[in-house]
């Protein structure tokens, strides 16, 4: 599993900590972390909006499988990345949201809150979300009994997602001010992930066509 | 304040408890209570799914002013409302969730666990949710010096789901099953709300062609 | 009612924040609040174990009515305090803790974790447990239905500490390290609150005593 | 390590789900599991009074090393243990919450709420609390570099309870209403695990002399 993990300006502080929690959690698994967000304070400034557009280029063109995004409640983080097509971002503020959120939605990507709440412990907790988020099978449903309709559900969020987007997934992103793309896109870390591991020529050319 | 509560069939069980805390929380105030989904588990049947279109129907038509809904885990209701131009759903599980929500991302509608976590003093805590969602002003930051670039982010959230949706709104809706939608508005509380309040002749039209 | 708010070394620079929560949601109602433990990093040096011994002083001699404690996580402010005669206390992390706290056990003390957690909104979260501990009935029961063995099992937890415990109060005080009681009770804030309002002669010639 | 695991009325229904998950998070360790307390809402009635009975007992007489109880909100519980000597008991509704308690106050109980918070992922959640309570090292403070003060304050805790408890543990016991401790030893399982595992000949007679 290729997992990227990007934060944004106001928690970028946190990023090596978080890094760290994730790299450990995934550490007995199969799974590459790629960390495409910002490194620290000084890092170049992305906010929740870039996170969106920065997972929806990412998941879109198969470049990763798993966004973990996050800002300082995790709120504009999870909404900013519901708003793309193919975008599938859940809540984490606990190790039960993670496993629930993949047995009932079978998302693929996860917001979550790296201001508030975030005390003593809080990178513990970081890594027990991980720890759930990326072991054992998904989409079972909760509880068990409950799988069938869970399952169809999600499938018809994906329909609904595909109605209410546009038609041509380029087309909302060329829809919006290039500027927000073109900081999204700017990153060294996001382009090598992008650029190494994305199956889209067509998406690619338009990132490339940015740069 | 119009305040839509609307919920589906894995808790309807729990609608008259969660609507008492809602209608106990906004008694202070001048809001008014539609009380638009599932209200038993014999009632009209409707998933996270319809939850969202009806949402959208709802504060696209400017029938209501917020809507309050949920799932099991809310994750559903969330990414479902989310799905829509025009709403703006965060994620509550404690009262400062709710604060926080309206003073760093103002939007119009909020998702609520109404299975996980929920045992003694859930309905406590629902109740409190609310105290902390409908009193006070919104939009006014947090911390309160971060405030110019959260509402600035706010913002362009609006502008990015503009960009990625359909330019016309009906078009989405008409875009996906129509059985989904004419679920949606089948049950008799919704078409109260929804005709007594809409201020959207175009959208009413689409909704009376459904029935 | 004559509140005692105590912080410990760990969290103490967060004393006037939380100082001002606990003054904020008091308001509304006849309550009078002490400031008894450490005000900042640089004051009187306490641990948990010394408040352990200022609220059982406090309590026990009725110089005040509840006591609001807390440390990093609360724990060892939690039970430092139950391990004197006389002082029951709870254990809040959220708004609806309080209120089953009083409902439930009805005790004269909470502890809070002010590091564990404590990240955003964590003013916020101190506010809402203190609406919750200082408003309103207590020893209602939860569920209601449930009040007479709840009423009854408090009862018998004051029976049983009783039991375990020495036969005489100061015996138990005079037993430990004395070095202990003498900087529990060597602040200027706390000695205005205990002389001031306690109703035992023979505990305020013991504190005098140690001075 | 040998864990008993102790429910009392309230909550009796739920012991098998908790049984299981104790069960499961200890299985890769070399840990012995005991369910002493009611295993089922028509077995001999306990309450949280009668827990802390029965874990002193089985802590003091080293029959066991460590006690899981809980009951509704877990408040009754964590205050009945610690009023007994020999008993530390933290409070524990989240993963990192036994993870903090083992590293800062490494005590030997914990309570927990199994109707509070109780819906759906409960079972997870006090897996997972099961999984952090139960293994990795102890008393290595957190954060790390804290970890000299907060060992020497657990260590002051003991002494403080010696001073405030009576000299002779049994006098405590023996103080009180002895159809209390009669009943808290009156389950089968309880005396299975006590008789087969207690390490104190003087607290054994007692025990005996009360069947």
């Amino acid at each position: 599993m290729k997992i990227a993990l990007m934060m944004e300006n106001s928690q970028a502080g946190k990023n090596a900590t978080i890094l760290e929690q994730l790299n450990t959690a995934v550490e007995p698994f199969d799974h590459d972390v790629f960390n495409v967000g910002m490194d620290g304070e000084n890092d170049h400034h992305l906010t929740y909006i870039h996170l969106g557009i920065m997972a929806s280029l990412l998941l879109n063109s198969k470049a990763v499988d798993f966004v973990v995004s996050g800002c300082g409640t995790g709120q504009g983080a999870m909404m900013s990345l519901n708003a793309h097509p193919g975008v599938v971002c859940g809540y984490c503020l606990e190790p039960s949201d993670a496993f629930l959120f993949n047995q009932i939605n079978n998302g693929n990507a996860i917001a979550m809150a790296f201001a508030k709440g975030f005390g003593w412990a809080a990178e513990l907790n970081a890594r027990y979300i991980f720890e759930k988020a990326f072991s054992g099978p998904r989409g079972q449903g909760y509880p068990v009994e409950r799988r069938e309709p869970q399952v169809k559900n999600a499938g018809i969020l994906h329909q609904v997602k595909a109605a209410t987007m546009k038609d041509s997934y380029l087309d909302g992103l060329k829809a919006m001010d290039q500027e927000l793309v073109r900081t999204a896109v700017a990153g060294s870390r996001f382009q090598q992930c992008f650029f190494g591991n994305n199956q889209n020529p067509e998406i690619e050319a338009y990132v490339r066509s940015l740069i």
